[in-house]
């Protein structure tokens, strides 16, 4: 690998914060907050806004059966896997603007630098806009990257309803998606190597004031559905020791999770509970029903399991204590990945010879690059997000950040490709 | 006390069941269960049912101006204090249909059986429904009992507004309430003793096979609503030493809720988080806000302030260790009443005397007789409910066991007014 035969691609910031924000005005939220959810009026606008972008970039439009978009820059070498990159552009109700959008119109401009910097690409560069990365309409995230991995079957993809009972093959059909969901699964080797570009979506980078982040593990997600049944009745008129309160279980475990994921001894593991459900919900009625959703992540499937393991002792435990019984529901449980050291390696070398300071660091939270590692050397650049919020309105990027991030995916493509 | 003289009530126990479910008809949701909120059409069409009944009986209907009904039947000294009986008939959503009404109609039913079994008072005889016990309408239960004993200002209830923004004066204008709020209260000394038939709305009669108990305490409630504020995040990318999570202090609070009951010493002290509300409620989400109501409930305020010394020392110390900040607002903390000793005694002679089995007991729910005890000598005459069940629509209590709580309570009654 020589630096002599680089090009040198020069971002063109401004317009690509004129799309960000073009794009953001495609929501059913008012601004700043972005709601896009799949197959929505806004999605297939801000699907439309994205063939734009690609065909502008002067890329080749290729879709598939679940609405991943593929914008194709023809290698001198066609036959060759290619070298992927891209993100999403939906977004979960009241989110912000830059949460996947960075990484799929970031991915353009890449590719428009790289091509006014005179770049002739050996490989083929893919910039790919993956469909519903964000879970809301049928409660899994990363449908598109996971039918392209081959991580999720078919079979159970059909299955899948949202909440008006509305499948996805009806939706998908209604959208103009053509062609079985068998068909979405990539061949073999198809991508020689894959960058996702992101923000961070944490406050390690800008704690550190680092611009660049080179992603090295994808924690590995998992999600369960916890129901406690117990026995209702009068606040006042049951006796304490005649109770089967299933919100104090739910409340044991909860805790439990954060003493389960500090005993897994992996700093690297989290564990969340973020919804509750208390029945009756009123104040002078014991609960006779609980349902909690536990989020447990790490970068190793040894440690989440340890993690696990303490979460279900705590669930039995106080059950069999409290008199209660409960379901358990797994709502998926998907093994991390680890980033491609060779793809880890250029990009953390693209950053040292443009003078940015980087470090290398985990992802831990769901991107389309957790499925993408399965099948192909996988890596993301991470840029600093104000605060490491996400997911809500006041997410923010600077121009200064993302510019640089495009530019040390540009870099990195432009190393990959040749 | 003799009991040469005493009348021999026969309680008509199938015109009692009858009338019962006419009230019950009169209601928004479909039977079984009952619906009656304060001032709500139903509640109005309910108040004529309960007027009607009372012309029925012969009673003299005068109304105060916060709605509560007095039916009276003058004794033969009407410048004696009276000897009241009654309760309420308004039902929270989804109620049954015994809660309350059995002790209004009830009441009716024993002063008709003490007339035709040729009975004539001494002292005047009062049935009473009383507005609003429930909390439903105002967030605040026995409106109009508070107001009869001087235990709420009616400074205080015209503050009330209900979740549509509209005032307790409005309401009770618009039902054809007339007066001020300040003649509600009592004359001192108006009742010489006060009688409350109602369901136990706990299982303990049920569970020891008796048909009355006679209450010598009523716990005395009180309620707070205990807000967490803490940072939000994304589960995934948020590390657990850096978090806020609102939820965990929650979960802690609501496990010193049922410790500080159990440490507090007292039997009957009973603590109960029933509304849970958790911010955002994303599985993906760190709760940023946390809010529970804690129910905290005894006979002696002694130990029920010995538990809330508990809750509040757990609130701070869990808002301590992680890093949140709290807001405790009291909804209500009423005290304890004691039941009158002379009044119970009679009751408990009566029922010996009729050859029914009963005992002592504490009511723990809310009951129009904890502050009608304030300004009179008052006990309660408590009938089984099927396993405890209350404020659902599947609470009932047996005509068998209503006849037999309104037979002590017309006995009581006449040996009261006698």
């Amino acid at each position: 690998m020589t630096t002599a035969a680089s090009p040198r691609p020069v971002v063109d910031g401004a317009a690509l914060t004129r799309r960000i924000d073009e794009l953001a005005a495609i929501s059913e939220a008012p601004a700043p907050a972005v709601t896009r959810v799949l197959f929505s009026e806004t999605d297939l606008r801000g699907r439309e806004y994205v063939r734009r972008c690609a065909r502008e970039a002067g890329l080749a439009i290729r879709e598939d059966a679940v609405g991943n978009i593929f914008a194709r820059w023809e290698g001198a070498e066609p036959s060759l896997p290619a070298v992927g990159t891209g993100s999403h552009t939906d977004a979960i109700p009241n989110a912000g603007r830059y949460d996947g959008t960075v990484g799929v119109l970031g991915g353009f401009e890449a590719l428009a630098a790289l091509r006014r910097a005179g770049f002739q690409p050996r490989r083929s560069l893919e910039v790919v806009m993956f469909a519903s990365e964000e879970p809301t309409r049928f409660g899994l995230g990363c449908l598109g990257s996971r039918l392209m991995a081959g991580a999720l079957s078919p079979k159970k993809a059909r299955a899948l309803r949202d909440r008006d009972g509305r499948s996805l093959d009806e939706l998908r059909a209604a959208a103009g998606c053509a062609g079985e969901l068998e068909s979405v699964k990539l061949p073999d080797g198809f991508y020689n190597s894959f960058v996702e570009l992101h923000i961070e979506q944490g406050p390690l980078l800008e704690r550190e004031g680092l611009p660049i982040g080179i992603v090295e593990a994808i924690a590995g997600p998992s999600a369960y559905r916890v129901t406690f049944h117990g026995e209702g009745g009068h606040a006042g008129a049951v006796l304490m020791p005649d109770r089967r309160d299933a919100s104090l279980a739910a409340a044991e475990v909860a805790l439990a999770v954060e003493r389960g994921v500090k005993l897994s001894g992996s700093p690297d593991c989290v564990g969340t509970v973020g919804v509750w459900r208390i029945e009756p919900g009123a104040c002078n009625s014991v609960p006779f029903r609980a349902q909690i959703e536990i989020d447990l992540r790490d970068t190793r499937l040894q440690t989440r399991d340890k993690a696990l393991a303490i979460i279900r002792d705590a669930v039995a435990e106080s059950c069999s204590r409290r008199g209660l019984t409960s379901d358990w529901e797994e709502i998926n449980a998907d093994p991390p990945a680890a980033g491609d050291p060779r793809t880890v390696a250029i990009a953390v070398q693209v950053c040292a010879e443009l003078g940015v300071k980087c470090r290398k660091m985990v992802s831990r939270a769901y991107h389309d690059s957790l499925f993408l590692a399965r099948v192909s050397p996988t890596t993301m650049i991470f840029i600093p997000c104000r605060n490491g919020w996400s997911h809500r309105p006041e997410e923010y990027a600077s121009p200064e950040a993302i510019e640089t991030g495009v530019t040390v995916l540009a870099n990195t493509l432009a190393r990959l490709a040749a």
